[in-house]
């Protein structure tokens, strides 16, 4: 069996993540689903995840907690930092590493670009990214690359739209990043104000063939792949430039009347109104099976991460 | 072996448990407490309880915890939905699904009537209702029950007087409900203000036989169960009423030496200050065991519905 | 093998463990320590630790959760019961009777004096003190000398010092006199105004050999421990005193320099200032060891404390 490159490492960027680096995480993802309950309960027995949410994020926890439970092992942590007062006034990295020493991984979600690195450094164990400053999410873009590897089969020749605020979801930076290692062809739409930062994407293009616009209608018929992103009030200059835009970037069923056949919709989840519920039933909506395949994908890393003989 | 009923099935309402299920449940509940430790570990090692507590209530997700460890699995979820801002405004069909994914049963606490009916018809997996709106409390019900039958060594031919603040405890229309399918008495006492909520009670009233008063005293040496439900200053329009009437409602040592030889006081907890501390320690006080059954009986609900040949 | 006289024990006070108790403790924490992982998750399987924390404190939290968890066994309770509305107005009697219900053992934290003793009266099962009142954190205490055993080999005829905040810490008087079952000497040093309370310390100079001073600079040189607490700005009554004193006990470089060769550096965590980083790699530095032997020897208690024939 060849060496596991994952056991012992840190998580930390998708730019540490190759193409090699993916497919070996999906490779292990697809043996952790097929893997009986009894015998996927011996993979981690016994270890313990330790988690440090400086921003809350109930669903990236408890999919990490759930994640470790189905490998046999358990979960601690701190849920919000912030507001716990127990730790007010101590350093990040004095909580990593009193932490470090109670569970065998961590995974940190912070708010500052950087976190998950210091952390690394000072932590006496492995150490993943929940989710840090405004570009990096790894584990999301390896659930949003193993859900299309799954459901459309392949990623390679994919057709991807990414539609929504572009500009502060740090979910699709790190999903383009994660996507410059395939060849696929990527239609981003957001309104004027919510553009990707072009600073953030300069070194992507390079590797990745994106075009950008206000508006995915007319390409909604070449997408294989339409991920949906929230679009928050919160983020518009004024009300009202909120309420011109914002029916733009709702897919309901009009949309989906004029997507191709076997194309699908993907979301990070928590959706507010930009997927209508009456798309849920339908086939194209995949967006809770990305839920289900990120609770897979983090149970692989983390079995990657723990034991030297992989899974 | 008969097939188990509960297997793979909400527990929404106790309008849906007959004298049938109860006793499924109150068997199952038996076996479970005679089994060792060891046996009871394998029930339902390696799955996983899911938990959304739209209003707090520490008693019952404790109580719903420890009866899933107590059969080898484990327990995740959010404990205060209202206050975790990482839900904020997601639907609860959106959240109940998700949480759906990463456990194997799911108990949901919510202030509102009918929320568990539809969180069952949107996840993947069975729902328990944990207390919703103003009248369900389906578990806190079979442990009420559960523990008469237990200390009292049946139901049928029972006296059961309850008294309190009747209007706006949820466990006191399950209570009524589910002693529905038995052979009882049932005396009522409240402030007026506070009785039942005849609406509520309506169809009950067909297949129960209750008193109503504001008083218990002329009653109190005839019941083999004395229920007691907690009576807070704030339901009253004033204070003056409060002072008034909260005397009668509460228990002291006067109220026991006039019940009956072998009579038991319950209380579905937690208690202010209708119950006298000098109560806690006599033959009587049943409402520290009442908690400690609710726990069996929550395990043996998980453990039929989350195993085919139950328990 | 000797009984396990901890068996089914409360663990309340330091003034509860004299010699003989805290080296069956120590060799406890030995034995645990150098098992393997495997047979160490034998210990406390399926049993279940309660906690309830009426102050938070996450890291006494973790560390028993941990410790709990390396055995087998998994926690459940209640991190802020202060902020948890479920638990409002009901009493810690209660409360404490509840939890004693779904755990094995209970660990309570609490502003009180007298909190966990009396926890202990109405509990059905053992509790530890996870910290309480002014005086009181005894498994702080345990870690504290266990690390001086571990780190230096022996316990007595060292020389201790005790820098800062000695008037509010319960950390310091629960090491004062566990301490004073040793052939210990002891140099404290704290401004005037944060002097250890002597009414406190009144019965344990007649066991324990110390001093009092403003400053601990003539003595760094003969120490073998050099006891860092946390000394903070509120407990100052104005900031320009805490401005001229907190300088006097922050600990640097120049401190570690003048101190003696094998010299060892400690701190109960959280850290604030009053110990420089530049510290964290040298070979004096052993607080977060202390942290991790903190773990070991809270398993070991647990240990003790749930199974009759010890560890």
């Amino acid at each position: 069996m060849a060496a596991n490159s994952f056991f012992g490492r840190d998580v930390i960027s998708v730019r540490d993540l190759d193409r090699r680096g993916l497919e070996d995480v999906f490779g292990a993802a697809e043996r952790v689903m097929a893997m009986p309950a009894a015998e996927r309960r011996e993979v981690a027995r016994g270890r313990t995840l330790g988690y440090l949410f400086y921003e809350p994020s109930t669903r990236t926890r408890l999919s990490f907690q759930a994640a470790m439970a189905s490998l046999g092992g358990s979960s601690l942590g701190i849920s919000d930092v912030a507001s716990s007062s127990a730790s007010k006034g101590e350093s990040l990295a004095d909580t990593v590493r009193t932490l470090s020493i109670y569970a065998d991984a961590l995974v940190l979600r912070h708010p500052l670009d950087g976190s998950s690195r210091f952390a690394a450094e000072v932590s006496g164990k492995p150490v993943i990214n929940g989710g840090s400053g405004t570009e990096e999410h790894p584990t999301q873009a390896v659930q949003d690359l193993f859900t299309m590897r799954r459901e459309k089969g392949r990623i390679d020749g994919l057709t991807v739209g990414i539609i929504g605020d572009l500009k502060y979801g740090r979910t699709v930076y790190s999903l383009l990043r994660a996507l410059g290692n395939y060849d696929v062809k990527v239609h981003l739409a957001s309104p004027e104000s919510l553009r990707i930062r072009s600073d953030s994407v300069y070194d992507i293009r390079k590797r990745l063939d994106f075009t950008e616009s206000e508006q995915m209608d007319d390409r909604v018929g070449e997408l294989d792949v339409l991920y949906v992103t929230r679009i928050q009030k919160e983020r518009f200059p004024d009300e009202e430039e909120y309420i011109r835009v914002k029916g733009s970037y709702v897919v309901g069923l009009d949309v989906l009347r004029r997507m191709k056949k076997g194309a699908i919709i993907l979301h990070p989840l928590p959706r507010l109104d930009e997927i209508s519920p009456e798309l849920d039933g339908t086939e194209q909506a995949r967006y809770f099976r990305q839920a289900e395949y990120g609770m897979h994908v983090r149970a692989a890393l983390l079995a990657l991460i723990l034991r030297e003989e992989g899974v």
